[in-house]
């Protein structure tokens, strides 16, 4: 390709809201374009990349056993409630003219068992692994930092079907692997955590999440064992409990006019919110809960909504509070609370001298204590894991890392082919559900992980399997003869050794050369300038800038090896994945 | 690949709504399978020959000067709002949870220039091609024949920008040999026919027709000079006129009770519908105007709104009908029709004692001449041509054929930049609308058209360079050492050889994976049966059903050979069209 012809607008500016720096760079490389909030263009650049790690998908997840498909991105609203997800709040919805009901489709469980029930009726049959590269849409309340959360992006979906929950083992780790290796590919080392399965449903699960301090997501990292989970998910590990040797003092009922939050009432009198006790009122179906947390830590709505059984639970709204408590939203504590199911953070049993709201507008309790002025009716893992809480699987501690999610895996076992009534018949004659995996990657959002994971000052700087371009030769002057001739040389022989080469011919000056290179993170550079009257090119690597100095006949030789050792690295840390195994 | 371990689930019977061949075939092949009304999934084959014939597309369109991007599937209304094209009535709406509009892009004119206009400032970034392989929704009234017309497809559409008609016509060119090429290197040889150029707009279009019995389209093609155009849209030649020797006999009004149609009132009159002048009453706008055609033929409403040079016509309601010739519909003529616009097919100059509507319940008129009883405002070409019609290039005459569209190329001009207000500041420093081009192909109609233009009663023939598989080996008896053995040592040095082969090792009886390879149109099907035990196997070609014995050490070369022959037919087609040039 010559750069005269590339369409590849840079940008000296980038737009206000672009904050992270996939986004700017992506922007300002001429990547991609705004086209509405959470939806993008992929212009020629940024599409090579994606088209790259398709590729990159293709290949793995085919060596490993699974078969691309291509199921509708318009999904009828039948198939969806047949397992109750057609009320979902990320539903882009639409009606045809004869006024049915569709989604555009955003996860492709339903239509994948859909045809998996019609056409497969044997043991014989599996397993299966099927996986499709689609553009999605997700009408997301937020959709932010360009790429990382869209309303419209590219994922790559796989759908297992097993005949046990053994197969399904088996094919958790060989995707585990494919994954993995996709990733390693890319240049990403994710860290593999624990995670809650959310819309999808099922139990086992993991994320591959890049460490990135632009993540959404709190990763809690074993400073000893290296267990790591999502901080939506992370169980804190439960040691016997030391409680405080403080003596109890008298309660006592304190005025605190207007002062609802924890930190109002910490700074009005003068106590730690590690003192108070925080009570959240819940409802789960028709029952009224009591959740306590220690005033500075935050409630894990999917722990007590595990601990509780149920699918969902939902915050009282006011006028429940007032019921519940006798107060205003802002005064409800434990004490005195009857007939309520309160359910308490292990760390609570530990506390002495608590604060805690008085069910009585502008008023709190100070040295409250508990199984005397309050009682808990079951103790639980509550609370958000964070840094220093014990690690549930040893006897260190978790460290906090911000993560970026690029993968997530799924054992769904049979919750959805049992609702869709999904049957295979077994050897022994008996006919059962198939039991499911599910397994997903953002390609777009990896695409912006890469950028997160792997730039500087001057730009992107791509991995070589993902790179828009390999190698790009800069001509710095076209009208020198010799540089012309060095730089055709280059572009025509690497061309014919099959690498993926820009020509930058463009009439520019070598400055705006050399910053589009950097910029754009093309890992090879070859200068064909002033050295080319000596028959001697300059060969610069993007990653750690070295300079080499090299005979215009040993040129092309060098990129290759230059160019086979960048991939022998991503190769290396793929194989190792490969040699581990599963999970 | 191995057969036991592909998912193509076939079908011994089709469902009863699919009607034409390729709809049957690539059910039973398990190609695809129906999700809703003209949506469809399409199975790990039919989406290998999709993504072989994308590649092919990339190729040729990269090769010809294009560059690939991606644009959004949710498309914002604004951008269709800015040139009037919200209000079709295929587009899919949908809204956010902010209560904002889109639509599922259906083409993305708008989208493209919109890029183009925030990025392109000179003529120095001209000319430039844009295109994208993507997912569209169209919510068709009438979808069928199963990836013919569908509510959801995969297409093609590039969009070029130009400086001036001149280097657009250049484009288009180029454009016009990559699309023809594509076609060609896909087994096909669609007629180029002048065409309609519907809701895209711009004048210069031109249409990739198959010809199939199955089309949808008609095509009027020369017999003598070749020239051939879409029906919509053909123009017919207009010769001097021979007005009929016939003597002119009285004008007398005849009772008709309860006939309104041409046929009707033709077995009631015994007079052929050659003699009737049909009078149509339309709206162009606020007018009301009376289109004439022989009794036998069809007004063409494309050619009467170009004619009056309005963007769309209706036929007038009864109540108009009523007002303009004072009787119900059914009975309209000529006769009479006082301060109406009269423009009348250039046929009826010709005719002699005509019978018409006689704006009256009941009644027609029979001997009616022109220039005595009625008058025409105007003559023109307004009638759908139809076999015998004079060509419009050469003294010859039309036949007629049926097609099925492929691909359609515009010539746009200024029409979106103008009314997108997309400009480039030229050489002269004068700010100019960009010319544009669009260019679009039906990438998932091109698979089925392949089929219906390739098939026997055993199955699909597939052109190699977009067949499932380029090879299949079939191993006979599983439990046979010599068949095993030779069946494997085709399987591995095919692949070796980097050919795209699929083993067919399924316990099954022979006759099935006789049955399969032929269902599935393998090119060069590879039989290791009996024959093995003499060092021998057999070759059948797919598409002349011819068989070869070759020795097992041959068998590879002569796959090669053939495999290379197969290619090398599908690609002297292409060159032809590059030798050829332009249009």
């Amino acid at each position: 390709m010559r750069a005269s012809q590339l369409f590849f607008p840079t940008l000296r500016e980038v737009p206000a809201d672009a904050e992270i720096i996939s986004h700017k760079l992506l922007l300002r490389g001429g990547f991609i374009r705004k086209v509405a909030a959470g939806i993008y263009n992929y212009l020629p650049l940024g599409y090579k990349v994606i088209r790259k790690i398709e590729d990159i998908v293709r290949q793995e997840l085919n060596d490993h056993g699974a078969q691309e498909l291509l199921m509708p991105a318009i999904v009828p609203s039948e198939l969806y409630k047949e397992t109750g997800r057609w009320d979902l709040d990320v539903l882009f919805r639409l009606k045809d003219r004869g006024d049915r009901d569709y989604s555009i489709g955003f996860t492709h469980e339903e239509v994948v068992t859909d045809i998996v029930r019609r056409d497969v009726r044997s043991y014989r049959e599996l397993p299966l692994n099927l996986y499709q590269i689609q553009t999605k849409g997700r009408d997301e309340a937020r959709p932010r930092a360009g790429l990382v959360r869209g309303r419209e992006f590219i994922m790559l979906d796989s759908y297992s079907f097993d005949r046990g929950h053994e197969d399904l083992a088996r094919t958790y780790d060989r995707m585990y692997v494919a994954f993995s290796r996709v990733f390693a590919r890319c240049g990403l080392q994710p860290l593999v955590v624990e995670a809650d399965s959310g819309a999808i449903g099922g139990k086992e699960n993991h994320e591959f999440m890049v460490l990135a301090d632009s993540g959404e997501d709190t990763v809690l990292e074993c400073t000893k064992c290296g267990y790591a989970a999502n901080a939506e998910r992370c169980s804190i590990g439960q040691r016997p409990l030391k409680k405080s040797d403080e003596a109890m003092l008298d309660a006592e009922v304190v005025d605190t006019p207007n002062a609802r939050t924890i930190e109002q009432v910490s700074s009005m009198l003068k106590k730690s919110p590690k003192k108070f006790v925080k009570t959240l009122l819940y409802m789960a179906g028709d029952q009224t809960v009591a959740a306590l947390v220690r005033g500075d830590r935050d409630l894990n709505e999917s722990k007590l909504a595990r601990f509780l059984d149920v699918k969902k639970i939902e915050m009282a709204d006011a006028e429940a509070v007032e019921r519940v408590t006798g107060a205003p939203v802002g005064f409800a504590g434990p004490v005195g609370l009857d007939g309520v199911r309160v359910v308490a953070d292990s760390e609570i049993a530990g506390m002495v001298n608590c604060v805690v709201g008085a069910n009585s507008a502008d008023a709190h309790m100070i040295n409250v204590n508990l199984d005397r002025e309050f009682s808990v009716t079951e103790f639980a893992d509550l609370r958000v894991a964070d840094k220093g809480d014990p690690c549930d699987r040893c006897d260190g501690v978790f460290g906090v890392r911000r993560g970026m999610e690029v993968g997530h895996i799924f054992k769904l076992g049979e919750i959805y082919s049992e609702k869709m009534g999904a049957k295979f018949l077994d050897v022994d004659g008996i006919e059962k559900p198939f039991v499911m995996g599910c397994y997903g990657m953002g390609v777009s959002r990896t695409m912006a992980a890469v950028v997160e994971d792997s730039s500087d000052s001057d730009g992107m700087i791509w991995p070589i399997e993902i790179a828009p371009f390999e190698v790009v030769v800069m001509l710095l002057n076209n009208e020198d003869e010799a540089q012309c001739n060095a730089a055709m040389r280059m572009y025509e022989e690497l061309q014919d050794a099959g690498v993926d080469v820009l020509l930058d011919e463009r009439e520019e000056r070598p400055g705006v050369k050399f910053k589009d290179a950097d910029l754009m993170g093309v890992p090879i550079q070859i200068v064909a300038g002033k050295l080319a009257s000596d028959g001697k090119l300059e060969i610069r690597l993007r990653r750690d800038k070295q300079k080499i100095e090299i005979g215009v006949d040993e040129a092309v030789q060098k990129v290759m090896d230059l160019r086979d050792g960048l991939y022998a690295e991503l190769g290396e840390r793929a194989d190792a994945f490969t040699a581990k195994g599963g999970v």
